[in-house]
């Protein structure tokens, strides 16, 4: 195809090598790190900013005295009617509780129908048959999860696990994501603090990936690839942020985004509903210092920590292992990983597990 | 496992059906639809915001008087020395200039070495060898793409082409995605009117993703998918936004986010580096009238715009088809999207395509 104005252009060339010797001598050689389990590429830039000093950061406030919270005890009528509460005392709907979980009043599923798969042409939908319930982590407007007991943060993994043995009765529900975004930079949109469960009727594509992934794993070499992540990084420690009797607090090798901390349970099981007492009062404590070495390494920044569990009405997997991905919110997400899934990230993860584990907190 | 302080608290377990007759008063059924390339599945939820106005917006700013902008003329020597500039005047690295390529002075991805793929345990790492290059929309710093000339934003998509035609020839590249951020929003660290290049040697997860699908399409029916949806959506106008000999500018049956746009080559045609001068400015003309619309319909939106098109190396293929993407931001991406892929969007293709049809823009 020739150039159509080329008489009225010149186009100037210059060879690649011009500039990289520039380049070379500004900057190191970044990485481009795999994920083992999706198989997904993330460039690592070593050269660019890496001092949790060096983000942007939009620090979350703390909440202030209470105007008309939803969720605050006393305006239980403002919700839908509870279908879980850990109380000591009152009645249903009333204050006494201590974590109470009440459908979202907009949900962005329905629960009453049936999935009617249809198509439209060439294309498929179905009706949009799902449960989203708010889990109202404690009645103090003014607690984050950070504050909260280890007793307090227990009982919102025990209503996390009974919501789920609930739901997962129904035969219309494939898989719950359990979730909680903190701060308004990380998608909140009230201050109390809550969390989020949504139960679908078909596996999330991402969810399905690692599925899939730790399947291939599995079948190549016959061990969970989570339980061999453990392993590599218990014993060589450098992403490591802390350890407990159950529980492993580590970076990725391959992260997305910066800080991105992975927690997951060192005795293999592939659904979070199954876990045991111990393992969600370890859990507690481990969230809890988690985000108490997060917030004070990044000065409270806004983040999303998300469940990823097998899907329900399967029996337990030998293939898949479930954890909780924390992402506190750096950097915003731009076109070049929105079209991709490309990630870049500018932080080495043996360098912000550094930063998490020497905080010194408990 | 039996609950460990049932002593302690009362359990209050509604059935589902008592708020559910609550909910279906207060909304419409969601419907959740399935992308036909990729088959991810969305929950396109009618009974939230969807006039544009609802949505939170952040208007990007008209760009002021530049003060010491590297892409501004008389600035060259601020930048990497050229790869490619359209001139009327002056020579490499100097004014005169109406489209200029720059390397990019902080790469994500260095230029130099072999990809040396390594393990490191049980983990996979290469060099980050790549390229990338900005493409300088402009030598005026404060038009933006909807100002300029047609053909000012066909030089554009011609420094596209070229580009992609000259690095194609580096053995060690297998994509290319060319991008715009605009705005702060979007990702856009400086003002200048720009978009990016990155050329990868690993073909990203989303685009294998479109390329995989497309093709067990293509396998059971044994025509483009991308094709089909041209043909449905022409026909069935409902979520056209504009037509032209060559293009057309629709929103996809499954959009990831409100008021997501496409651009497609009627012809089918599998890499963007291949399409002729006259598709190109068909593209000239449907972009800037695209990017009016939006501005005028969401009042000056940030957004993104990314090409998606075949792997480097690899024949004309017969399922895959090159297209852009243009995503204006205007939701917070929270945890339920980062961890499933799983997304909500509040506004029917239908309705978004309908305000941008109406805008009576060209």
């Amino acid at each position: 195809m020739p150039f159509p104005s080329a008489g009225r252009y010149n186009t100037v060339s210059a060879p690649l090598q011009v500039f990289a010797r520039l380049q070379e001598a500004l900057h190191t050689l970044p990485e481009l790190r795999k994920d083992p389990i999706t198989g997904r590429w993330v460039i690592i830039a070593t050269d660019r900013a890496r001092r949790p000093s060096d983000f942007i950061r939009q620090a979350v406030s703390k909440p202030t005295a209470p105007r008309l919270c939803p969720f605050c005890p006393g305006h239980e009528q403002k919700t839908p009617p509870e279908v879980l509460a850990f109380r000591q005392s009152g009645g249903a709907n009333q204050p006494g509780w201590s974590v109470r979980v009440v459908p979202n009043k907009f949900p962005a599923l329905g629960i009453e129908g049936d999935l009617d798969r249809q198509g439209d042409g060439m294309y498929d939908k179905m009706n949009g048959i799902g449960a989203h319930e708010v889990i109202i982590e404690s009645p103090e407007h003014t607690l984050t999860m950070a504050d909260m007991t280890e007793h307090q943060i227990e009982q919102v993994l025990w209503a996390f696990r009974d919501r789920i043995n609930d739901l997962k009765r129904d035969q219309r529900f494939r898989y719950i994501v359990l979730f909680k975004n903190h701060g308004e930079g990380a998608g909140a949109t009230l201050e109390h603090p809550h969390s989020q469960l949504i139960a679908l009727p078909v596996t999330p594509k991402r969810v399905q990936e690692e599925l899939d992934g730790a399947r291939l794993y599995f079948d190549f070499k016959e061990r969970c690839v989570y339980c061999d992540i453990i392993r590599q990084e218990t014993t060589a420690g450098g992403r490591l942020v802390a350890e407990t009797d159950r529980l492993v607090v580590m970076q990725p090798w391959a992260p997305r985004f910066p800080f991105e901390t992975w927690i997951l349970p060192k005795h293999h099981e592939s659904h979070f509903e199954s876990a045991e007492n111990a393992t969600l009062q370890n859990l507690a404590w481990v969230l809890r210092s988690t985000i108490r070495k997060i917030d004070k390494v990044l000065e409270h920044p806004p983040f999303n920590f998300i469940v990823h569990s097998a899907p329900l009405g399967e029996n337990p997997m030998a293939h898949y292992h479930w954890h909780v991905e924390i992402i506190p919110k750096l950097t915003k997400g731009a076109g070049f990983e929105w079209g991709t899934g490309f990630y870049i990230n500018p932080t080495p993860p043996e360098e912000s597990a550094k930063f998490l584990r020497e905080t010194g907190l408990a």
